[in-house]
């Protein structure tokens, strides 16, 4: 019983790591699609979106077959429901790439990104993909000190975000209100993957301290309020 | 040991709905604040986040020690798995107000909305609380019926919202590129609430059918791509 139960859990581990690359590698081609407004990565993109969501149903299904019949405890316990928060947040990554894609199809063979913005993206986009890739391999070796460095790497997005607002907001916005709606939304969707990447590494602090993570103080957008 | 243990299950669904009816308060102060220009109102809304929050922990706490202590099985397995996903939805759903009543006191003594939009944010304000409430009431009687239903109510959520973007894209935009991103982030504040509001009735089918839920299919913005 033991041997299956450590095989159970390590799989468990693997499909969430899995799931992790794919989020990853889904907003990789899904910034590289906004930027070359390429529609057959976008398209590549939202084709992909399937094998994550089934992933996210095996992995679910997959703690809850662990706690019916395992019934684990203690720290094994901990680690399987936090499987279980950590696939919500892989999800939505997942679905904030998909996002991405889809602003990329409806606005093609216009880019939906006007030429000044683009820099902002190309970066945002790395630095989503780098977290992504740090959230994993937090999810494989659960090093909580690799996982606090985590937070600290997203205040990379903070700033990018911010200053698009900068951009935006303040200067002579030339490309119009269609554009910014864009802009705006898609500035939005990256926050957001880095925060649930944050996230993961947060829930796996929990799993290798035992400490209730507190609320993810999410990032204000234009924090000066 | 069974009488302590039905307690603790109907404490946490009590604490549920508790952590539901907040959210819908402050998605109602929220909406009021944001229409009025009321800075002390959105203040309210911001002070009164922490109680969300503090009652997530608790949730979270009550659910874990649920586990832990009791090793429930088969059913009532399920109701605590499903009350642990089901506090991170209402905790989104409290970020969302909170994010709400953040823009009403950033823009203050100015109106954050442009009169012409206001009409579409007093009516997606008032089907957000109606989500709430339905979603509490499914929490509270776990009646699949109710629960399916929600899902049909957040269709009138999706229709607001697009027109809203055919009004800031298609029409003539005369208030500026500013406003327009506030519109866009609080357009998608109102539907994420809604969408977690759903998510939480189709966590209650979950529960009252044994069935896993597929993901929940996120209503795409702009929806004729």
């Amino acid at each position: 019983m033991r041997v299956a139960y450590h095989e159970q859990m390590s799989d468990l581990a693997t499909q969430l790591a899995d799931m992790c690359r794919l989020a990853e590698e889904s907003m990789e081609r899904a910034t590289e699609a906004l930027l070359q407004a390429d529609l057959s990565l976008a398209e590549q993109v939202i084709t992909k979106n399937e094998q994550i969501e089934q992933l996210s149903v095996s992995c679910e299904e997959k703690a809850f077959a662990l706690l019916a019949l395992q019934a684990p405890v203690a720290g094994d316990l901990r680690q399987v429901i936090s499987g279980i928060q950590i696939v919500a947040d892989l999800d939505r990554m997942g679905a904030l790439a998909l996002h991405v894609a889809k602003i990329t199809r409806r606005r093609h063979p216009n880019h939906a990104l006007p030429e000044e913005v683009n820099g902002y993206f190309a970066e945002m986009g790395r630095v989503a993909v780098a977290l992504g890739a740090a959230a994993r391999e937090v999810l494989l070796t659960r090093d909580p000190e690799r996982a606090a460095r985590l937070q600290e790497e997203d205040d990379a997005m903070d700033d990018l975000h911010k200053h698009l607002f900068t951009v935006l907001m303040d200067r002579d916005w030339s490309h119009g209100v269609a554009a910014a709606v864009d802009v705006t939304l898609l500035g939005r969707f990256y926050e957001r993957f880095a925060d649930h990447a944050v996230q993961v590494a947060r829930r796996v602090i929990f799993l290798a301290t035992g400490r209730m993570p507190g609320q993810l103080p999410e990032h204000e957008l234009l924090q000066e309020d």
